[in-house]
C-alpha cells in the first residue's frame, strides 16, 4: 500500500476551475466590491450613517443604492444601522423640501436645476459634521447618491467636499432597436431585455438593474422598440406591457418612449390614409396619445424613422418631414411629451450623394418645427461607421432642436467580440468644431445649447443591451453603455477619463490593472478604424448583417448600399471626391470647414478618401504612397490587436478568471477577424490597384475568391 | 432640530429589495447550500478527504464537482485539504484500472455496466475506514460523485453504504430544437444557449454548467439543432463549432449529435438527388459521416425528421423510411455511431385519422431496420398534448428498436409561465400496459429491454433549455428537466419521488417547504388538463405557437390541425370515436387494450373523448352528465391553480425571496390564463352544445367573438 501514496493527487485549491469562481459581468460598473486600497476606517469617520427624510420611491430607489454600495465596499460589516438623529459621520440625502435638515442649511440650490446635484461636507446647526447629498428634486439626490458612491469606490477624498453637478442636456435617452417578438436589430448580447410574452404578469428583477445601471449614469429616458417601428405596440394590451416597464423605470427618473409608426391609422384605426394633413389622422394620434397617457402619465413621447429604408412616412402623402413630426408633437404637447424625429434618410430615387440627401431634405425646414419636436441627427452622414466626419446638418439648423445620435452596438466595429472603445469616436465628433454660426462652436456646444430658453436639448444612443447575462455581449462593450450616459450628461467630458473611472470600477482601482486596460481602451477604436476602414474609407461591410468584408460588393440594388460605392477604387486610384470637382457634398459644411475638407494639404488623412479620389501614388503624411499606406494601416491594425492581446495577458491573475479569459477569448476572435478583413481588403484592392505589395507585408494566404466566397447568413442582428 | 427627529427613517435590512438577495435559479439543483438539518461535523466523519487516483478529464471533473459540492455543503471550510494516504474519512473514487486502492477491494463490478457506479463503506488492508465511488469507467465515478452528493444534500446517511446503480437505457438524450440563429423551436427559455456566433473562439462557461447538470441526472447526449433541419451544419466551419461543445461535453459523458437534413446532398453536395438507394447519394452521406468522426471522434449520430410537416425524406423518391434510416445507419456503423429515425408522421394526402398514421407506416417495416436505428416515437399518436393514451407502436415493433420521445418543453402545456411538473405525465406513459407480447409489458419494461442482445435501448426528450438565466424560463421547470434525467436513467423511477428529490435539492431540504412543494407539483399537470383540455379532449391551442385557446378554429389547411378535427363537438355531442364505428384507431393497440378503450364502460374517463363521440347527455362517473362535468372540470382545474397560488404565498420567507416572487408572478399569470382557457373553452363549447351552465358555475364575462379576436402573434417559439 505504501507503494499507492506515490499515486496520490492531492487536492489543491485550483482543482476548481477559475471561471467558476469570476464574476460574469452582470453587475457592471455598480459592482461595489470590498474596497481593497483604502482602509475601511477612514470610510467610516465620514459615512457612519445615512439619514433620509421624507420618503418617495426614488428615496427609497436612493436608500436601497446606498446600502447595497456601502454594504458591499464596507463588507457589510456595521454601516446602515441608522442612528435616530444626526451624529457625526451621518450622511444625509434629501431635497430643501423633504428634508428640514437640508433646508436648514440655506444651500444654493438654483443653478443645479432639476436633476443637479450637490454633495457638501457640512455642519448642522448644533454642529455635527454631516456630509450632505442634496437636490432640488428626488432624482438629483438619487444621482448624487450614484456620484458619492462612485467617489467611495474611486479613493476619491470623502472630506471637506463641496461638489456639485447637473446635466447639460435634456433628453439622455437610449434607443432600443428591439422587436416585439424580442428580436434585436444590430443586437448582439442576445434576445431583447423585454421579455414582452410575460409582462406585465412577471417583472424580471433584471427590469430594476437595468434602470439602476442607467440612473447611475444619469439617463434618463428609454426609447423600448425599434425605430423600425411595429403599430402593435400601441394596442391597449401592449400598453399593459410598457405601463409595467415605466413603473419599474420611474422610480429612477427614467421615462418610456415609444416608437410610432407612421402608417399605424391605417394598420391599427382602420383609416384610409395616414396623411398628417388629415383631420382625421390628426384625430386619431391625439386620441392615442391621450390613451397612452391614460395609461402612462408621464410617458415621454414618440421616435419616428419615416421615409427611409422603406419605412412610412409623410412624403407618402407629399408633406414634409416637418409636417408629419409637428402633427405628433401637436399631440403630444398637451401632455408634455416629445417627439424625436430622425433625420436619417435617404431616397432610392435620389442619385445624389448619400452624403447630402439628410442635409438637403432637413436644413430647408429649419424653424418648422414645433418646439416640442428634438430633430435626430446621427453622429455622420453616413451611418456609424468606424470613422465619419460630423454630420453637416449640427449647426446649419439653428432655429430647431437637434440631438445627436450615436450607436452603442457595433453594428459596424465587429459586433459584441471586438473590442472597440467608443468613447474616443464619440469625443472626436463632440469636439469638431462646426463654424456655425463661429469659431469654436463645437457639436458639443451647440447640442448643449438650446435654440431659445426652455428648448429641448438631448442625445440618443442606440443601445447594446441585451439578454446575455453581461448585458452588452462583452464585458468591454459595457463601457460604451456607460460612457454614453457619460457624453449625454456633459457632451463635453473627456473619453480618457471616463476610461479611467470605468476599468477602475469594472476590473479594480488599481493603477496595474487600470492603466493596461485604459491603454487598450483609447486604442482600440483606431485599431478597428485601420483593419476595416483605414484612411477615411468607409461602408466597406458585408452585406445585411455588416458582418466581414465585403469591398467588392457591387450588385446591390440600390447604388448606395454597395461598398463601391463608398470606395470608388479603380485602376487609377482609390476614395470618394465629395469636393467641389466631384459631389461637392463639403459645401453642406461651414465655408471654413468645407476649404479644410476639400483641400488635399489640409484634409485630415483620417478622412483623405472620405472627401477625396486620389492617384495610387498620392504621397501621404508618411511617405509612401497611398497604396502602401493602405497595407501599411491594415497591418497595423491587425497588429494593435496582438498588442492589446499581450497586454491583456500580461493580466491574467489581476482579475477575476471568468471575465478574463472571457476577454482572452473575445480577443483572439478579434485578432483572427482583423486578420480576415486585412487580407480579404487587402487582396481586393490589389485586384483594383494592381500594384505590388509594400516590401515587409505578407500577401493574402488566399486568392479573393476565396475571401468572396465566404458566407455567414446566421450573423445576428439583421434587419427582418 | 429635535423635532427632526420624528422624520428620520430608521434605515433596516428590508431596506434591501428581497429580490436583490434572492437566487437566480442559475445553479439549478446543484446549489449545494450549507447544510441545515445535519452538524457538519456528522459528514466530516465519514467525509475528510478526496483520494483521487489516476488522471482523466472526467475524474478532473468528478473530483472538481466533489470539491465545488462538499466546500458549498461544508461552508468551504476545511474539505478538501486532502492528505496523501486514506485515513479514516476518506472517499476514494475511481476504476479497478486506474485506483490500486479501488483494485485491491475486489469489488464485484460487473453488473453496472459501463455506466453504473457502486458506493460503498469499506475498509483497506490496513483497516482504514473509507467510502469508495468505484465505476467500471470513469464516467460511473462521475455519476457515483453525483450520487453521493445528492445523498449528502438530501441528509440521507453516508454510514454503511452499499450501494449500485446503473442506468437501464442506453441513450438518454436532449433534444435541441435549436436553429442555427438561435431561435429556438418551442422555446420559452429564451434563445438557444448555443452561441454559434462566438464559436469555437469563445466556449461561454454555461456549456460547462449545462454538461455538469446533465451528467448530475445521467444524460449521456444531446442533439444540438433542430428537427426541422438545415444542412448548414453539417459544413466544415460549422463542425468546427460543434466539435468545440463536444471537447466540453466529453469529460461529462456527454455525445454530440446532430440532425440531418434528409435533402442535404443536394444543398450541399450539389447532387441532383437525396435518394438513399443512389450510390452517390450514400456515397456523400458516408464521406460526410467520415468527416465527422475525423472532427469530432465520439460523435453520437443523426436523429432524423424526415416526410413530415414538410421535410424531405425517403418518401420523395419512393422509398420507405426503413430505405431511408438504413443508409445513414450504414454510414455511421463503422465509427459506432447510432442512427435515430422519428416516428412522427403524418401526410397531407392522408385522409386517415391522424392517430393512426404512423402505425400505418411503421409497424410494417419491423425488422427491416439496422441494428444501429433507434426509431423515436413520441409518447402519444398525436403530439405532446397535456393527456395522451400510448403511443400503439409500442410493443408493436418487437424486431425493431424503439426509442420514446417527450417533450420537456411545454408546447401545449402554458409556455414557461404554468407550473406543470410533466413527471405524472411521463410516469403515466411509462407504466401503460402494452399486453405486447403479454399483460405486465408496459411501456416502461419494452422500452428497457432490448430487441436483442447488446441492441440499442434510449430516450429522448425535447429540450427546455435556453439563455435565460435560470436555464429553464421557470424555476419549476426545472423539475421537468430533471424528471427527464431521472426517467431516462431508470423508466421504472416513480415521478412522486423525483418531485421530493428535486424539491429538495432545488428549495431546500425542508419537510415544511417540500411538502407543500410536492403537492402543487403533483397535482399540477392535471390543473393543466383541466382547464385546457379535460376528459380526453386534446389538441384545442391557438394555431401555430399553440399559446392559448383556439377550439373554435376550422379554417386551416390540413383538417388534422384544426382543433375542430380533434373535439368532434355538435349539436348533439362531443369526442372522436376511435372505435370500430370510427376510425377504428383502437384497433393499432393489443385486444385486450382495444377492448378496453373501446368500452364505453370500462375507458378510463380521462381518455373518454379521445376514443368516444358520445352525447351531451351522457352520464360520467360523478353522476353528472357529460357537459356538465366538462364545465365542472374546467372550474376545477382554474380552482387547482388557484390552490397552488395559496400553498405557494404560504412559503413566503421559508425559500429566497427572488426566486419566491417569481414563482408567485408565473401562478398569477397562469391562474388568469387558466380563467381564460376555461371562459373561452366554455363558451365556444356551449355556443354548440346549447346548454345551460351547471349550477353554481358563472357564465363566461365576453361573449364568444371577443375570445375569437385574441390574438397574440409574437408568442414564442413559433416554428420558422
Amino acid at each position: 500500500m505504501r507503494l499507492l501514496l506515490g499515486f496520490m493527487l492531492l487536492l489543491l485549491s485550483a482543482a476548481l476551475p477559475a471561471a467558476a469562481r469570476g464574476e460574469t459581468g452582470y453587475d457592471l460598473w455598480l459592482r461595489y466590491q470590498p474596497l481593497e486600497h483604502r482602509p475601511e476606517e477612514a470610510v467610516r469617520k465620514t459615512v457612519q450613517y445615512l439619514v433620509v427624510q421624507g420618503s418617495s420611491p426614488t428615496l427609497a430607489a436612493a436608500t436601497a443604492e446606498f446600502r447595497r454600495g456601502m454594504g458591499g465596499l464596507l463588507r457589510g460589516n456595521g454601516f446602515g444601522v441608522a442612528g435616530s438623529a444626526p451624529r457625526d459621520g451621518a450622511v444625509v440625502i434629501g431635497t430643501p423640501q423633504n428634508s428640514p435638515i437640508i433646508a436648514s442649511l440655506g444651500l444654493k440650490l438654483a443653478a443645479i436645476g432639476p436633476e443637479g446635484y450637490l454633495i457638501r461636507s457640512a455642519r448642522t446647526a448644533e454642529g455635527v459634521r454631516i456630509t450632505v447629498i442634496a437636490g432640488n428634486q428626488d432624482i438629483g439626490v438619487l444621482y448624487g447618491v450614484f456620484a458619492f458612491l462612485k467617489r467611495v469606490q474611486l479613493d476619491q477624498p470623502l472630506e471637506n467636499l463641496d461638489i456639485s453637478d447637473a446635466p447639460k442636456l435634456k433628453v439622455r435617452v437610449l434607443n432600443h432597436w428591439d422587436n416585439l417578438d424580442r428580436h434585436v436589430e444590430r443586437g448582439y448580447a442576445g434576445q431583447s431585455i423585454w421579455d414582452w410574452q410575460k409582462l406585465p404578469g412577471y417583472k424580471d428583477p433584471r427590469y430594476t438593474d437595468y434602470a439602476r445601471a442607467n440612473a447611475s449614469i444619469g439617463i434618463n429616458g428609454t426609447v423600448l422598440t425599434n425605430v423600425n417601428a411595429n403599430a402593435d405596440v400601441l394596442r391597449p394590451e401592449w400598453l399593459e406591457k410598457v405601463k409595467a416597464l415605466a413603473d419599474v423605470f420611474r422610480p429612477y427618473g427614467i421615462k418610456v418612449y415609444l416608437t410610432a409608426r407612421f402608417s399605424a391609422p391605417i394598420e391599427l384605426g382602420g383609416l384610409r390614409t395616414a396623411d398628417p394633413l388629415d383631420p382625421q389622422v390628426a384625430a386619431w394620434w391625439k386620441a392615442k396619445v391621450d390613451e397612452i397617457y391614460r395609461v402612462i402619465p408621464d410617458f415621454g413621447g414618440f421616435l419616428v424613422k419615416a421615409n427611409s429604408e422603406g419605412q412610412p412616412g409623410p412624403a407618402d402623402y407629399k408633406r414634409s418631414h416637418a409636417e408629419g413630426a409637428n402633427m405628433f408633437a401637436d399631440a403630444l404637447a398637451p401632455h408634455g411629451g416629445v417627439l424625436m424625429w430622425r433625420a436619417f434618410v435617404y431616397a432610392a430615387e435620389n442619385p445624389d450623394d448619400r452624403h447630402k440627401q439628410a442635409f438637403a431634405e432637413f436644413q430647408p425646414l429649419d424653424g418648422k418645427f414645433r418646439d416640442n419636436v428634438l430633430v435626430q441627427v446621427k453622429n455622420g452622414a453616413i451611418d456609424f461607421q468606424p470613422r465619419e466626419p460630423f454630420h453637416p446638418l449640427f449647426g446649419a439648423m439653428p432655429k430647431t432642436p437637434l440631438m445627436m445620435e450615436f450607436q452603442i452596438t457595433k453594428e459596424y466595429l465587429g459586433f459584441a467580440t471586438h473590442l472597440a472603445y467608443l468613447g474616443t469616436m464619440w469625443e472626436e465628433a463632440l469636439e469638431a468644431d462646426t463654424f456655425r454660426p463661429r469659431k469654436g462652436t463645437t457639436v458639443a456646444k451647440m447640442l448643449a445649447t438650446p435654440v431659445e430658453p426652455g428648448a429641448a436639448t438631448g442625445m440618443a444612443r442606440v443601445a447594446n443591451i441585451g439578454s446575455d447575462v453581461n448585458w452588452s455581449g462583452s464585458q468591454f462593450d459595457q463601457a460604451n453603455w456607460y460612457a454614453f450616459g457619460r457624453f449625454a450628461w456633459d457632451p463635453d467630458a473627456r473619453a480618457g477619463e471616463i476610461a479611467r473611472d470605468w476599468a477602475a470600477l469594472t476590473w479594480g482601482n488599481d493603477p496595474a490593472v487600470t492603466g493596461p486596460i485604459v491603454n487598450m481602451m483609447m486604442g482600440s477604436r483606431e485599431a478597428v478604424v485601420d483593419y476595416m476602414t483605414p484612411l477615411g474609407l468607409g461602408h466597406l461591410m458585408a452585406t445585411g448583417h455588416h458582418y466581414g468584408p465585403g469591398p467588392w460588393v457591387s450588385d446591390l440594388a440600390r447604388p448606395e448600399w454597395n461598398p463601391v460605392y463608398y470606395h470608388k477604387a479603380d485602376a487609377a486610384g482609390i476614395g470618394f471626391d465629395r469636393t467641389r470637382t466631384g459631389t461637392d457634398a463639403v459645401a453642406q459644411y461651414a465655408p471654413e470647414v468645407a476649404a479644410q475638407f476639400s483641400d488635399l494639404k489640409r484634409v485630415p488623412e483620417k478622412f483623405l478618401l472620405w472627401f477625396h479620389h486620389v492617384p495610387w501614388t498620392y504621397r501621404t503624411a508618411s511617405g509612401r504612397n497611398v497604396w502602401d499606406e493602405l497595407v501599411t494601416r491594415y497591418d497595423s491594425g491587425v497588429a494593435a490587436v496582438a498588442s492589446m492581446q499581450a497586454d491583456w495577458n500580461r493580466l491574467e491573475g489581476k482579475v477575476d478568471g471568468r471575465r478574463w479569459a472571457e476577454v482572452r477569448d473575445f480577443l483572439a476572435i478579434q485578432r483572427r477577424e482583423a486578420q480576415w478583413w486585412r487580407d480579404a481588403s487587402v487582396a481586393y484592392f490589389q485586384s483594383v490597384s494592381k500594384r505590388p505589395l509594400p516590401a515587409g507585408h505578407a500577401a493574402p494566404p488566399h486568392d479573393l475568391d476565396w475571401y468572396k466566397a465566404i458566407r455567414t447568413p446566421y450573423a445576428p442582428g439583421n434587419g427582418k
